[in-house]
């Protein structure tokens, strides 16, 4: 072959054009099942991988900050430890707000390491007459502490059940606010958030609480309305203790404007309260203050705390258009349109009146020998 | 049907191969145009999808375990409190280096309770003749505290105006220096790597300080660098307090070497310092040392602490080829080429001049009575 | 044209149906390879992209609470610090059980802000004659601190190098207990999960511990047996400190029973025991005791707390069947069958021996005057 044969191969190779030659029949049937199943897998697309589950778009997952404060006050008088203020460096440990803080519900004080003992506030319940009305080991919901069996003097003329003595904020603590300030961000859509919106000013953050129904973005929360929205007894779980998650979901379309990006909350109980199958049930720890009393001897007050642990848990997924998922989730779909046409050539060669006919003019049989015969005689 | 003729139907089944028949036509506008759409997906795939987004790799979120370790110790000389030194166990709290710290900076102690109160040093802002000179709540970048609005005797000549006393560590802290060291994991890769990379000997690491330029590998950050980093000014943002993120960021290509695989870091703000749309600006908490004078009295130190905390966080994606995105990318790339032909078609059939001979021999028209008829007469 | 005419083109649109020309021919090397590539594109779809990598699933990442509690009891005897017990509140720092605890092995009290030193206890090693006998800045694995390099008195008999004064609780630490609470969630399939299965009763609870083989579903877990996993040996790394990952796994398939869904714990070591390239080896900080000896005077003990940290990291995905990512895949693999005719098409033009006859009856050629022409004549 010469160049020139060579090169007008080579031109049509880059500019002839293939097209398969096509058998148009005039079937309504075929027709019409053809084009209902093209519509269906369109519909697909763009109702549900589009709408629905916004395949079209690139995810990313949300990476956050948080810091808390709680608020509130308590005065206790307990005949164990005397008149006490409870203020937020006492019963909230670690002081320091971080995404997980702890409220202090009740307390044993280990006064010199030796739990103190008193007589029970009287009460329809407490009081009695001799120790048989005493239950050692009970612990009464609104009570101060768990009932050593013994009926001792309380003043004068009553006698109350012995208990060990704690002490109850809990009837207090449900009354706390905590703010939680929250930080997001999304770094592969370079997006930030917090969780206090452009459109609240400081004058109504100072005296807003939080409520699903009229204060959906005050990030003030009152710890009761989170443990009922939890489906808990607040004064039930101050007693022995647990832990609260407050989640806040950071789910958001970016394709949108950035203020429909909003954070949504919710709570529910993490630890298991089934006794069933559990161990350690509540939640609660030790810790110890430490005193010298003079320049050798140290002393301490150990303190076993009960209370709810608050884990402030973030997470979310963004998603925003980009091509590449576009472009496979289209393509995918596509290489299912392809599939239609094998399905109503089976229908077409298959169950129609004409097959025959159909199969004659659609296949070109090749034998051996060359010629092009056809598959039904 | 025989068996014979059952198997030889089933051969042909299995064995008969079917192969579309093509109408090649020798235009060169529709065959560039072909070539030309097929070249623009090809090019596309090749670049955008597999060499930028990196499609064809399984991805991995990032584990870690962060300790951070402060160095650097401060002497304070304030009239309230008399000659302090402050070191690592006072001024970073908690004490333990998780990946969340915070540095004292301004701290409001309140000595039995009670807040102490003491003149200024004489500067040129501070000193004053009378009360009208000092503005009660205002307090200066680099003073002591948050003036009283009262004018008091600092020495036999000199009147200052009286500040709550405050005892600020912002000058020296900072100077202090914080030693990150970060572990991650990516599970999926069986990949593990530390943010102190392994050319970095001890000698180096005892003597460096993080710079973007010089000095981009040191885990050893000055406070002061990363506050700058974040567009804040250290004494400024020392006085209120107020939370940094110091972001790792650890994407990866593991198609590459491991020694490619190395962190960034960036800093910024996390807290709202706009005091718009704020509340309780800032970052402060309180906390209590407690002492005991004798057997059964209790008395503390309240201390509100201002400072800086630092919130490490650590994050990133890491992607490594596997043939299941591979497939499913080039896969719904293929379904677009098929779609190609449908624009040239439509492209041959509509705007050629030679539009109804291409169609005559394109389509074989088979009406209802069995005859092949064209479409155009 | 009329109406008449215009909706009869449309109908013809809409029902007519157009279906590809097929030649079938009649070879088998063709057909068998077109089978052989079809059935492998098949299996590697059903056995590596459903079966091996569930590809067919859409994933969620795990979300996250861990509560732990450590138990344990020490009784130290130091000649430094008298006999002293150690309970939870004071080695395990801090005493609230989160994500991360640690626990102390090694302490090195500064009372009174300056560092007892004291004679070893005798042992072959510990015993001397002379100071040429003690090594300055050494540390025996089982010994109680750092020797000074002098030898002293430590009996009227027997002289022993001076140490450092330690507490190494590394010995009894070894046999603590954690209990590990963790309840998981993944958000996107509404799935919830603890740790604690639910065929476990509180019985067995409360007296298993952790074994991989025996108690694998047991959420107490042994310190010693932790670091002897991680590859460590406790009283190695008591002496300097450092720390532990406890990594739980929950990747799981949602198609299957709830039931299957069980975590799987690993160990390991996550800082850097190779001195070469580090800094700080080992994990350790100082903290403060403060004690008021009267009104005015404040002194502490400072203590440099040498210990293991532990950090319990939950990862995860979860996958469930979904219909978008199914879809995806499946229709990527399609494009792939239509590659296979292309594959065949070329080896039954090129390599046949009758190729000219093949390309005969494929190609329909189309000459600018209208006439069709073979390729090959």
């Amino acid at each position: 072959m010469g160049c020139k044969n060579c090169c007008s191969i080579c031109l049509q190779c880059l500019f002839g054009y293939e097209t398969n030659v096509m058998l148009v029949i005039n079937n309504k049937g075929v027709g019409a099942l053809f084009r209902l199943i093209q519509f269906l897998i369109i519909a697909y697309v763009a109702v549900y991988v589009c709408w629905v589950q916004r395949a079209y778009q690139d995810t990313d997952s949300v990476i956050s900050s948080v810091s808390t404060k709680v608020k509130g006050n308590i005065l206790t008088n307990s005949s164990a430890a005397g008149v006490h203020v409870w203020d937020v460096p006492e019963y909230v440990i670690p002081p320091q707000g971080e995404n997980t803080f702890f409220v202090l519900t009740n307390v044993i004080p280990t006064l010199g390491q030796r739990q103190s003992k008193c007589p029970e506030i009287p009460s329809e319940v407490t009081k009695c007459e001799s120790d048989s009305d005493c239950k050692e080991g009970y612990s009464e919901v609104h009570g101060n502490g768990v009932q050593t069996g013994r009926c001792v003097q309380y003043s004068d003329t009553i006698k109350t059940c012995e208990v060990q003595a704690w002490l109850s904020l809990a009837k207090v603590a449900e009354d706390f606010t905590v703010l939680i300030k929250n930080n997001v961000q999304y770094p592969k859509f370079k997006f930030r958030k917090r969780n206090i919106l452009h459109h609240i000013n400081s004058t109504y953050l100072k005296n807003c609480t939080f409520d699903r129904k009229t204060d959906p973005h005050c990030p003030i929360f009152r710890l009761g309305d989170m443990v009922t929205e939890a489906g808990e007894d607040f004064s039930v779980m101050a007693l022995k203790g647990g832990i609260i998650g407050i989640f806040i979901d950071w789910n958001c379309d970016l394709d949108f404007p950035e203020r429909f990006c909003i954070p949504k909350y919710s709570f529910s109980r993490l630890d298991n309260k089934n006794p069933e199958n559990n161990v350690a049930p509540g939640y609660n720890f030790r810790f110890a203050k430490y005193y010298k009393t003079n320049e050798s001897t140290e002393t301490r007050t150990l303190i076993k705390a009960f209370g709810i642990r608050f884990d402030v848990i973030v997470f979310g997924m963004a998603g925003k258009f980009n091509i590449v998922p576009t472009i496979v989730n289209l393509g995918a779909t596509l290489s299912f349109l392809s599939l239609v046409t094998a399905v109503c050539d089976w229908v077409m060669l298959t169950c129609m009146k004409d097959r025959d006919l159909y199969a004659k003019h659609k296949f070109i049989h090749l034998n051996q020998n060359g010629d092009s015969v056809p598959l039904v005689s």
